[in-house]
């Protein structure tokens, strides 16, 4: 297989960006592939595991050579990381990232873009609760879905490779606006935290008499609420950047939670049966 | 082992009902059981399984003899089921049932006692997703709650055999009052329930341009609405018969939901640490 980039520069080396270290070494898709990181230790488990040829904590370092940069560091923080690789950049890279917003991400990098660089932002929709190198697996997107959202300074050489990138990654690839992308993500993903976190904090102290509700929950609550156990720190980020199209998401939901409400007020099973089935319906259809 | 009871009648041969029979049978505390069922293939496949000795689908036969009644049917028709039997029923029965909400309960069944009899409602915590005789589990409530609501009707000996008979079935047995349950069953259960419902109800036909937004769900979304795939029928029964204490619930629910929306849509990102936190914090405490 002939190599897509002879060296890439992954910015944050840890469940994502390292699994995906993993799965291109694997491949054989790439030549050098150099770790940025902010941590020592956590570095040193990226080279240890051979996930990474060179760590560094020097964005300069990182910088030089760089066929491509993977952006997966917390999107608030991408446009700095960028800013301090620019000026020891290839003049031609290829930028993308590992974010769950994407509309946000784009406006914020393109305009750090020099005139030769591309921008291909991207969001492998895969992850599990642990963090880190060392939870960094090859196989973490197999099946799994990739989001690709070329913009303005996206070119189809770029496109190109990144999707062939994922796709020896065992992901399906597919395309969309960045707008479509986070107006969706926001109703199938963001919503769901949300709903889960609310009923989680909700119950945390509510207690009947002496009794903690909570405690009487069985492994309905423990599904239900299991989103609400994810790291703030992600989620902050959605939360800033992805506001808009949540607010929309959460419209949607207050509006049918509403609905349920009045019906189990009023009684009317024959209508709440019918909204209670377009959710069964629902639930059976996804995988 | 002495016996607890010379013979019981289950009423409605299923998941639990049938786990009842099964776990009764194996730790020899009842000596005949019998089972009344609407429909004969059911029956059939109890009696194959050795859950009961007699299988009957008339209400008279099902309660001579029977020190025990356990009633394992719907919450809606316990009332009339055990009218049914009532002439033929031994003066001094015991009468339990299997329901998941219970001030309605006792308050349906109690006024139908007979001067010796007793009844000890009782609510075994504890479920999975097949349904009928064929999917009864001897193990069904070995580790899981069962909650006995004593009430007006009910006397010490009578608490004591039945909460012998679900402990060697292998349940952790407490008791509260029947309005305490319900209280906390809504906030703990039903609440999830609703709110699983509502996030797939909202998402069954949501689309963003062409495509359907769930579509693009992961694990969490899956988790989130796990429950939204259950029987209409159960939930029905719980919605109409614990209304009043759902409501209080799902007020509880709207107001936390809504400080989440007013907190992302503010861009307050300090509050919101301090609520998605609180239900994170609640989450890992939940086994």
């Amino acid at each position: 297989m002939v190599q897509l980039f002879h060296q890439i520069t992954i910015c944050g080396v840890g469940l994502i960006g390292g699994s995906l270290a993993l799965a291109a070494r694997r491949a054989k898709l790439v030549g050098r592939i150099v770790g940025l990181g902010r941590t020592q230790a956590n570095l040193e488990v990226a080279v240890a595991r051979g996930m990474i040829d060179h760590a560094t904590r020097d964005p300069a370092d990182a910088a030089r050579g760089a066929e491509l940069v993977v952006l997966a560091v917390p999107i608030v923080t991408m446009r700095a990381t960028l800013d301090a690789m620019l000026p020891h950049l290839p003049a031609n890279s290829v930028i993308t990232d590992v974010g769950s917003v994407k509309a946000w991400v784009v406006r914020e990098l393109e305009p750090l873009l020099r005139d030769q660089m591309a921008l291909v932002a991207a969001h492998p929709v895969a992850g599990k609760e642990a963090t880190g190198a060392g939870a960094a697996d090859a196989d973490l997107f197999k099946g799994r879905r990739v989001i690709i959202t070329p913009s303005a300074k996206s070119t189809p050489g770029a496109i190109a490779k990144l999707e062939e990138l994922w796709r020896a990654a065992g992901a399906h690839v597919e395309r969309m606006a960045p707008q479509e992308h986070d107006e969706i993500l926001a109703r199938a993903s963001h919503l769901a935290q949300i709903v889960a976190s609310a009923l989680a904090a909700a119950l945390a102290d509510e207690r009947v008499g002496a009794k903690l509700a909570a405690d009487f929950g069985a492994s309905g609550l423990g599904d239900t609420t299991r989103l609400a156990a994810s790291s703030w720190e992600m989620w902050r980020d959605v939360f800033v950047t992805n506001r808009e199209a949540i607010g929309a998401a959460l419209r949607l939901y207050g509006r049918t939670f509403g609905e349920f409400a009045q019906l189990i007020e009023a009684g009317d099973m024959q209508a709440l049966e019918v909204l209670f089935n377009r959710g069964r319906k629902m639930r059976k259809r996804l995988k």
